[in-house]
């Protein structure tokens, strides 16, 4: 493209890169960086430097985190008899976001997948099971995805918890809210009909 | 969002502000960022400040550029006998990703609006109209935007260049390639058929 200024061409190639952005998006991205304030613009780019030099793992759920423990760990009104295990960082957004859960979490950082070969061991498994040792830790809540990978991890972490004092539970598999039967696929229907809830 | 930590939020915010990002985007692809290489993130940060620090408008045409004049205008192998007027610098791209125009381009740096008080004075006019005083220039592509401002704007450049050694011309309306006649609106329809071309 060389009809365009070389730190346009520059900045659309850097945007291009990230996920669900394709070349048209980043254009717009761009132009509008181009028009924003400076200040603006500036603090995206630091908030991007920051975010790399600061952020860590949490050594003890493995959360990413600026502090260690995370603001989760630390955080003593938490209930901190459960653990709720998470394939990535990420997953801990949303579960947030509903309030419905008050306990500490655990990332894995992936999910066991033969095809790419990740194992239980590239994951923060053996660190889970450390952390159930002490006995504090009451429930496990399997929050893996409801997809192959995440069934494979669930079923494994289920069979290495051993303790018959530690309740493993998992997400509830069924109907999304705002469905309708009629597009439901089989296998989402076929586990909202063995999971029937008491009514 | 006390959960996730500040480094986090902090991109999360930032990226919130630009166009097309909710909230939901803006998380995965601070996460993406996390995951991603610190060269790549660096690249991006890199890129935004560069943006910012190095473009500024061309003289001649008040494209977005970090040379003066801009790469296009200073292109000889252009045909410096025809200006496509635009509103909008990013405009530029779409129009040379076609290959069919090969002159220089005006951009405008906006639209007639009198809804928002933007009149001509405050766009780059009166630098078309002394572009155009040496008479080299022999014809004038009205490319603004369908819309009312855009036409407003057309319409208005139209009645001040009034040289008559100046074909002024303005880009085909009609219907969209790969429409359907079923779901066109009525206006596209009308300017389709009374612009209709020979065949």
């Amino acid at each position: 493209m060389v009809f365009v200024a070389e730190p346009v061409a520059r900045l659309v190639e850097a945007l291009s890169k990230l996920p669900g952005i394709g070349p048209k998006s980043a254009h717009r991205l761009t132009y509008h960086i181009l028009d924003s304030p400076d200040e603006e613009a500036r603090a995206l780019a630091e908030a991007i430097v920051a975010l790399k030099e600061k952020i860590r793992l949490c050594s003890t759920c493995f959360n990413v985190t600026d502090c260690d423990p995370c603001v989760i760990c630390r955080d003593s009104e938490r209930d901190s008899s459960r653990v709720c295990v998470v394939e990535r960082p990420s997953d801990i957004v949303p579960l947030e976001r509903t309030g419905k859960y008050k306990g500490l979490y655990h990332v894995l950082h992936g999910s066991i997948s033969p095809a790419q070969g990740i194992g239980s061991e590239q994951l923060k498994v053996r660190e889970l099971l450390t952390r159930l040792e002490n006995g504090a830790v009451k429930e496990v809540i399997l929050a893996t995805n409801p997809n192959l990978e995440g069934e494979a991890t669930a079923m494994y972490l289920r069979r290495v918890v051993t303790s018959p004092d530690i309740r493993v539970s998992r997400l509830a598999r069924g109907l999304p809210f705002g469905a309708e039967l009629e597009y439901a696929d089989d296998m989402t229907l076929s586990q909202a009909i063995e999971g029937r809830q008491e009514f």
